[in-house]
């Protein structure tokens, strides 16, 4: 048995998403039924990491087992050639055989990528939220700084503290920045909750709008609840941007 | 009768062109069946010229008449209300009767954008054309060079001379750019015929791999007629780039 690790980039538009699930079609499932045309070994590969359905991955990192030994660059050019052109090997490494792509992950960068104003390009589309009322960066900016740290972040996801051991996490960085009408928010941290990165998207559009005071993170933090105070942003603008080990 | 001019972007994915034709669905109809919903008049709209299956417009100039006097604000935001997000108006201005959008045009700008490497990204796939035999920039400039300036562009078309009254053209520049793996080639003319921007690019890439040499250009040229040493590059790295008046 030899290890790989493959970085991936696709467009999850038409996507259900990473994981493989039930009735819609996953970009796990897609590398999955590759690999099995391309090797007849039925093989589960394991991502860093589940995106939802139509979020994208800039490089996603995922980890599988093969019985053949492969040179990397032939496996790399093999997957391409079998893989719908919306999902994209860019690399495929050798790994040694404790590496995880979940568990050996060191932290995680995301981005959001806003459109501050009407009319989004069609290019922009697929690729970018729009929001058309005003956003206040300064704003945004305070907010994210309380979000910044260890904390229980129970009121940023869409987990229940019922089937997850633990909701705290610690986010490393949380920029906001501006560039005429783009907002691109940076999420770096160990690891995200379910829909986290999204929650806490959906938070600082609503403390940007003016919809809430940036100082009312703090207490929004602290109820360790979700509650309609907090909302989902839209999969669209969102991509997991990088994987570190 | 009150005469305005749009200026619109769209992903030509999938339509079938701008112009109007009998079968498959066309940017031209799909804006057109926007401005009868909102003003009950059945209006032609007048494009700055055509663009194939598949190509986009970065910024795409129409005009046409309404009886209604509309604030172009107003009728901006009621016909991007209107369209699919795959094509957005960017600007509407009133003009004056005698403004016609491809006659009034005094030049045009294309682009077209090649990814010569392996493996697109996914995000630029239906954007770039990928060509992963390495291209000579040198070579493929040396060939625009000499593609510059008042022809018979004949040799560089899919329309005949029978429908058309001549192939003389003017080409004011044809650059050739190149930043890591992207090549961008920038065509600026009086005007183009049919497939034209596409056959100078075939072309541009037959002497960027070796195919042909950049001298060839001159003999292509003098031979005023199409043939299989010209190919028409794809659609989908195609965009209007810009129309002056």
């Amino acid at each position: 048995m030899k290890r790989y690790s493959i970085d991936i980039s696709y467009d999850g538009t038409v996507y259900a998403g990473w994981q493989v699930q039930p009735t819609d079609l996953s970009v796990q499932e897609v590398i999955e039924k590759v690999l099995l045309k391309l090797t007849s070994e039925t093989i589960k590969i394991h991502g860093s990491g589940r995106t939802d359905q139509g979020v994208h991955a800039k490089r996603q990192v995922a980890h599988f087992d093969l019985e053949k030994e492969w040179v990397p660059r032939r496996l790399y050019a093999a997957i391409n050639a079998l893989l719908p052109p919306d999902i994209r090997v860019l690399k495929v490494r050798n790994v040694r055989s404790n590496f995880h792509a979940r568990s050996t992950a060191k932290s995680k960068e995301y981005r959001y990528f806003i459109w501050n104003a009407q009319s989004i390009s069609p290019f922009d589309r697929l690729y970018k939220t729009e929001i058309s009322r005003k956003l206040d960066i300064k704003r945004m900016r305070a907010a994210a700084k309380l979000l910044e740290g260890k904390h229980d972040f129970a009121a940023f996801t869409a987990s229940s503290k019922t089937t997850i051991k633990s909701t705290v996490r610690t986010i490393f960085s949380l920029e906001v920045k501006a560039k005429g009408n783009n907002i691109i928010i940076i999420a770096k941290g160990s690891g995200f909750l379910y829909k986290m990165v999204r929650s806490l998207v959906g938070w600082l559009i609503e403390v940007g709008d003016g919809s809430a005071d940036p100082e009312d993170t703090t207490e929004v933090l602290a109820s360790c609840k979700r509650t309609s105070r907090v909302p989902t942003a839209k999969a669209k603008g969102l991509f997991l941007w990088k994987v570190n080990y």
